[in-house]
Order: structure tokens, then C-alpha cells, then sequence
């Protein structure tokens, strides 16, 4: 997920019956939380929604809880009531995950922020699920380790292992689901459970943790996250390379990580992208297809794997590299990178971005990519580009002015055949943002509707009364393929 | 899981009520397979038997599938006549997992042996759920790919996927559920689906394939795998260093992985292993606890992590190195480990070995092999302990003549133990062999009832009838903790 990357789109989620509290279940959670329930409607509105474009849906109240105890106590509460719960951490989320379509409580655990252990001999943390990655990494400074998962926000771990956020590193260091060695969870009967160990592996029954990281507050509500540390590296070094096409850029980040290379990272920019950083940072790199890497490990290493991907970037027509190895320079190098979003939106001063997550087999980037440009180039909306190349992973910032419905629609209709194609290309039409409301419409489409069968069977499993985040990622009454034998598509 | 690590117990597992195929139904099954329906005696005593010590308990019948299609037929028969359905590989799983101790039909998978697709570009393999791990790497021959997990036994993709299997190259390239990136499961309703797209990640909704990774055939039948490949490193280099203790030797292990150093495998003997590799293989390492580590990259890469390593074995007291680079002199170092297991069992002729799993945080590894050796120590029977280091996962073999009732019972004792003492070092019972019957009385212990309960929720939701290996993993009707109010053990 990238703050950078917000939806836009104004548009109403659809219609849902609201369930709202009753005056004694909001008496019965002010007797538990004092004035740490508040239902003024600014506050409401604002718990209502996050940086998707969609209207806000706001919950009838916000439960500002404090311990994993208080939070099972509110979800039992309301599970007997059977009154929707919504977690909330920072908000950053881009898809409407936090929106109460259905109205309830939300339960917001940005006041569970404390760090509750770092354990270098076992490279774990484990932190109350408000905490955010950089508050995480304030707390490890001088211990040699770091958290990996880099989503453009600070989001909240809580939200990141929720959405299965990931980032510009993850082609190196895994995405926040396999960063996530275990979790404490608030189920909807207000149970606390404990998904895991903290032992490195297991075979010890269901993955409970994979089962609840990504499933977006709809199955239960993590309040405590343990991850997986890495050691700093000892070396760093940054390049930034162009190339003569977007086909030749994605090429040499195949190439490199089929050799073995263990980027750090590697953040392409197509030529308009980079147009828009140089007008917003003051920087004067060519106007062409551009890939920023990182590097790190030993010194040896760094060198023998900058080394490779210089020779591989030549052989693919790149040029124009510019190194950096110093923290100040590797710093300036990469900055504009960082904004490239907010760089973007004044490209067409008034827009909003409309975003889109498409992540396809690295052996179909290539392709779909080139489709996407055509499509683009056909669109008559400015749209840069910008990718995770290295896991498949690229968002397109169609800038589209919110107050004219024709390039909404414009906008939104791209959105939609991307989603699409990436699905086609045998890709996901979400790699890190996350279903909440907008990527519903494509989840048959991509899983089969016997699979997203077994999800709604899941989730009625879990949550009988239908009160976590409903509305969210799955619905509720999914139906099998109506087939007339036992074909299968997957066969 | 080691194939060379088997259980031994020779005892029976719980009764059970038989869910006996009628004729009807047998007819129907061979009317869709034809001969490739057996009912043999002989061939079900086989497929009702694993590498534990289990009494064997039979299927009533053995389907050998050829296609996904024919599964999912097989699957919906059964489910309509609630009669049992056990997925069978190539039967090296050690906990007693493929035992028909309900009867019913083994769906023998080994005729599913095709290599479906290498894509090298992707990094990715897809194959069918019967190939084995040594014949996967045998069509990768010449692609400059491999693909990492190497349990001690040549077992089937689908039974690995099964048990969450892993290797001695773990601690670099990851457990097998780290390196499956989309499975076709048939469910217990006949229905086919494909967990998850080849894109390197998703936000897709719930994660589908790390419930059915794991799950061992409770949840689904695997039918293909897809899995991530690895490039041949380009230069590969091994070492044995003998230190005064275990604990020296986990120490320079843990801080080798804390400074970054990406170990390619680091296994752990202690002195009564080396003896016996001695005598086994006419090897002359000092009897004392040894590593054996392998380190993998580019040239300089290697030199350098192994630089480090020695660095640290050295602080800790360590010495005798012996080096290996070429591939001849690193296969004549390593053998001696990989024979390891009948090496032990030749330590006490006649005698069985009763294997455990432990795995416990690395934070934990030295305290609780301490502790393992204490108990060893007082137990009266050879117990050689190898280990995983790096993952923090060890086996004890302990060495019992199964037809000595007191030192069965001492074994299994003494099994039970130190599954606990696992979990309560903060760990699982389980790293890599999974539950199976075995592991089931741990279950609670380690996960705590309502954790378990969820467990029994989704079994129970996917699989109604409980056709699925019934009796394995977690218990059909596993009821939640009873508390007097929400307070939960993970706060």
C-alpha cells in the first residue's frame, strides 16, 4: 500500500442497511470506556473514512481502546447486539476499508502504540497494533535491526498485517504478510486468541495467522503484532538508470533477479513520472523510463551485484547511471522517488489520482505493461506510472479532475480494465492495497466463485452474526459455480 | 520433515468408528476408474501406513487418480455417502497422517506426476501434486533454477504442501508453505478451485493457500502446486567446525544470522551423531557437538560470510574447519549428515527411533537444548540430537527396542516432554513433520482451546460431512475455553 497512491474517486459505496447501536449497548460501552467512547459527528465523520476517494460512511460511534481486554470486550458487546465493529489504526488505507457501510462501533487502536518487545536473539518485535512502522523503527535505533515493510503511509501494523500491505523493498524482504510471524486476534465472540508461536516455522495446525493477516478486520481484530527484524545492512549503494523503453527497463530486473541478485529495491518510473519529479524536486534526470535500485549487504557483495545489474542495464540500452553510496546522497537520489505521487498530482493542478494495484507474473509484466501503455495512450488523461517491477507490482495515477463526471467515468472505466487484464495476465487486481470495497467487484473473476465461496463460508464460520468491518472484502451470501457436473476451471 | 527422522512407536492409534464404503458406492468408483480402483488387501495394509511407528489401519479401497477431475469426482461420491477420503503421496509423512482410522478411500496421488509448466521467467514451477521433490529438480535440470525444500525423504509436492514440510536449506530459502505460491485443491464438496493467481503477492482476499498448506488433507486434496524456484548459486562453499558445546555452537549460528549473514544451511550433530557418522561412514571428526554449514552466492559474496563465520566459531571456541568448494569434496563432507539418521539407528541394533520436533524461538534454542540435554542425560537410552539451528528446530532420536515395554514407555515419555518443554519455551511442538495423530494431544497446549476451536470452526465449515482425513490435526468438536468472562491469554 502506498499513501502516495490514494484513490480518488468521490463515489458513494453502495447502500447497505445500517445496524446502529442501541441506546443501551452505547450506555453498556460508555460504562466500560468512560469518555473514551465519543460520538460527536466530527469525530464520526472522520473515522468514516480513509484516502479512497469514496464519501465517508460514518460509524455511530468511536471506541477509543486502550488493551486487548477492552477490545474483546466491545466486540462481545456488540456481537451479542449484533452491531458491526470496525478497527481502525491511522487510516490510511486506500479502498474504503474503513467505511461503516453498515454503521456500529469502530474501534480505534491508534492508543495501543506501545512496543512491547524487541528480542534481537530471536530478530522479532512484538508491538500493540497501533504502533506505526516508523514508530517501530524509532524504537529499534541502535539495536542493528530494522522492519522491512515500507507502505508509502505510516501505517499502522494493526492495518498493514489487515490489508497485507507491502512496499518499495519488498522485492528483498517480503511483504507484511511474511513479515508477520504471529498475532494476538479479538474474534467475534470477543475470544483472544494467539495465531502462533514465535518460533521461526511451524507445522502445528491451520496458518491462523496468514488466515486473519489480509483479511482486512472482516475475520477478527489484531491487537498485537509480532514481526520479523532483518540486521541493517552494512552497505548501501543506490543507482539511477534510464532506459530506452519501459520493455527494456522490466527486462533487466528479470534478468538480474534470474541471476540471483538479491535487489534491494527496484522502482521504475515511466518517462512522465519522471517529468513530474524533475518539476517538483528540482531534478534533472531524462525524461525516459527510469529505474531507481538499492543495493545492500556486504561491501563485496553490493559491488558484485552492482556490478552485474550495470552490465545487464547496458546490454538492455540503459545509460545515464548515477551512483550513490554516502546515506546523504543515496537520501537526495531517492527522495523525489518518495514523492513522486504528490509530484504527480500537480501535473493537472485540481485532480485526483484514480489508482490502480495490478501485480501479474513477472514473466507477464512485460506484456501487460505494454497493453496498459497502449491503453493509456489512447485514454486522453494524464497518467504516470509507477512500479514495484521486481514483484510484478505497478500502480497507474490516472489524474482526473473529481468535478467532471466524464473523466470519472473515464478514470474509473481504465481502472476497471486494468483490474482485468492484470486478472488475465494470470495476475491479482490487488498486490498490496487490499480488497475493502473498490476490488470486490473483481474478486470472482480472479479466485473462481467456488473459491470466493470457501471465503464467505469462512467468514460465516467465524463470524456468524455477520458484525466484522460487514460489507468488506467478501460478501457475505457468495454462491458456488452453478455447474452441471464437477468440471473445475482449475484442472 | 526428515524422512530420515521417522516415528517408531509401534503402538495404535485412538479407535474410531469405521465409515465403511458400501458396495454402491465401491461400484460407483469403479465404474469412473476402472482397474485403477483396488481393493486389495496387501495394497490397502500399504496405503494405511506411514514412516511413524503406527500399526497400520487400511482404507477400505485405493484410488489411483490420474487427473484433477477424477478427484474431484471421487471426492463428491464420497461426500454424498459421508464416507472418508485420505490423500496419499508417497506415504514418507512421520505422524501417523495417511492411517484410515475412519476406513474409507485413499486417493493415491503418485500417478500425478507430470511437470505441468517451468517458467522461468517467473521463477515459478507447476506441477502435479505426485511429483516428487528430487523429480521436480530433475526437469529443472540445465534451467539454472532449483527449487529449495529438501526434506530427508523424496517426498510428493502435495504431501509437503500437506504438512508444511521443510529441509536443511530452510534457514536461507524458506519452509515449504514459504515457497507455494498457488495451489488447485479439490474440496470436500467436489468443487475445484485455484487458491491464488502467480503474481508474487496479493491482497486479494483470505489467504487461501496458506490454509490449505498445512492443512494435512483435512481442509482439501492438493492437486497441483505451483512453487517458487531459485537460481543455482553461482558458487557454493561447506564447512564443518567442531565447538566445545551446543551451546557455543548455537551461539555462533544465532549471531552469524543477527549480522545478516544468509547461511545457505548451518545443521547442528552433537557428539553421540558424530560418533556415529563415524562408524557409519568412516569419517574422523572429533566427537564433540559440530555444524556443518553451507554458504552460497557470488564469490565474493561466499568468501566473505564465510570469513564472518569462522570469525564467530572462533570466538566461541571453535576449530578443526574443514573446507570444501568443489562440488565432489562438499557431496563426500555432507553425506555423512544426510546418512545421519541410519547412522544413529545403527548405534543400538534392533532398536527403533522415536523422533521429535521441536522448534522454539532462536532467543530460546540454547536454554532449551540445555534442558533437552539434561533430560537426555537422566534417560537411560541413546538419544542423538540433530538440528535445524537456524530455525531453531531440533529432533532427538530416541533409541528404544520397540519390543521393550519400559523403554517405549520412556521414549514416549520422554516425547512428550519435550514437546511440551517446546511450548513452553515459547515454540511449537512441531517445525516441519506436522500434527497428524501424534502431535494432536499438544494442540491445545501450544495454541489454546479457542485458537483450536477456530480451527475446528473452519474444518467444520469446508468439510460438513468430515470426509476429509477425519481424525486428523484438530479435533471435529473442539470446544472454545470456558472463562467467566472475556479475559483472554494473549493480553
Amino acid at each position: 500500500m502506498q499513501a502516495d497512491l490514494v484513490q480518488a474517486h468521490q463515489t458513494a459505496a453502495a447502500p447497505a442497511i445500517r445496524r446502529a447501536p442501541s441506546e443501551a449497548l452505547l450506555a453498556q460501552l460508555q460504562a466500560l470506556l468512560g469518555p473514551r467512547l465519543v460520538r460527536s459527528a466530527a469525530e464520526c465523520m472522520q473515522h468514516g473514512s480513509d484516502e479512497s476517494g469514496y464519501a465517508p460512511q460514518p460509524p455511530d460511534a468511536v471506541a477509543y481502546v486502550e488493551t486487548t481486554d477492552e477490545v474483546a470486550q466491545v466486540v462481545a458487546l456488540c456481537d451479542a447486539a449484533a452491531v458491526p465493529v470496525i478497527a481502525f489504526g491511522v487510516g490510511s488505507s486506500v479502498e474504503g476499508h474503513v467505511l461503516a457501510v453498515h454503521g456500529g462501533i469502530c474501534v480505534d487502536l491508534s492508543r495501543m502504540n506501545a512496543v512491547l518487545a524487541i528480542e534481537p536473539d530471536n530478530l522479532t518485535a512484538t508491538a500493540q497494533a497501533g504502533v506505526t512502522r516508523l514508530a517501530l523503527n524509532a524504537a529499534l535505533a541502535g539495536s542493528g535491526l530494522f522492519f522491512s515493510v515500507d507502505p508509502g503511509a505510516d501505517a499502522s501494523l494493526g492495518g498493514m498485517v489487515a490489508t497485507g500491505a507491502s512496499g518499495t523493498n519488498t522485492v528483498r524482504y517480503g511483504t507484511m504478510r511474511d513479515n508477520t510471524v504471529s498475532l494476538v486476534v479479538v474474534t467475534a465472540q470477543g475470544k483472544v486468541v494467539r495465531t502462533a508461536s514465535h518460533a521461526r516455522k511451524s507445522s502445528a495446525g491451520y496458518n491462523l495467522t496468514q488466515l486473519f493477516a489480509g483479511s482486512e478486520g472482516t475475520l477478527g481484530i489484531v491487537t498485537e503484532v509480532t514481526v520479523r527484524l532483518h540486521p541493517q545492512p552494512e552497505h548501501v549503494a543506490a543507482a539511477v538508470v534510464n532506459f530506452p523503453s519501459i520493455g527494456a527497463a522490466v527486462q533487466t530486473v528479470i534478468q538480474a533477479i534470474q541471476m540471483g541478485v538479491p535487489l534491494a529495491r527496484a522502482e521504475l518510473l515511466d518517462a512522465l513520472s519522471v517529468r513530474a519529479i524533475n518539476a517538483h524536486s528540482r531534478t534533472a534526470h531524462r525524461e525516459a523510463p527510469t529505474v531507481f535500485f538499492e543495493f545492500c549487504g556486504g561491501r563485496a557483495q553490493v559491488e558484485e551485484h552492482a556490478a552485474t545489474v550495470a552490465e545487464l542495464a547496458q546490454q538492455n540500452g540503459g545509460g545515464d547511471f548515477q551512483w550513490a553510496t554516502l546515506p546523504e546522497e543515496r537520501s537526495r537520489l531517492w527522495q523525489p522517488r518518495h514523492h513522486a505521487y504528490f509530484a504527480a498530482l500537480q501535473l493537472k493542478p485540481g485532480c485526483r489520482s484514480f489508482t490502480t494495484d495490478a501485480c501479474v507474473p513477472l514473466a507477464s509484466l512485460g506484456a501487460c505493461l505494454a497493453e496498459t501503455l497502449q491503453d493509456i495512450a489512447c485514454l486522453g488523461l494524464p497518467v504516470p506510472l509507477l512500479g514495484h517491477v521486481g514483484d510484478g507490482n505497478f500502480h497507474c495515477l490516472v489524474l482526473a479532475d473529481p468535478k467532471n463526471s466524464a473523466e470519472v467515468d473515464l478514470a474509473e472505466a481504465f481502472c476497471a480494465r486494468l483490474a482485468h487484464r492484470a486478472i488475465r495476465f494470470g495476475g491479482t487486481c490487488t498486490g498490496e492495497h487490499g480488497v475493502g470495497l473498490h476490488k470486490q467487484p473483481y474478486l470472482v473473476a480472479e479466485h473462481g466463485a467456488d473459491a470466493v465461496e470457501l471465503m464467505a463460508r469462512i467468514k460465516r464460520a467465524l463470524d456468524p452474526n455477520n458484525i466484522l468491518n460487514p460489507g468488506k472484502v467478501v460478501a457475505w451470501d457468495a454462491q458456488p459455480e452453478v455447474s452441471t457436473g464437477v468440471q473445475g476451471r482449475g484442472d
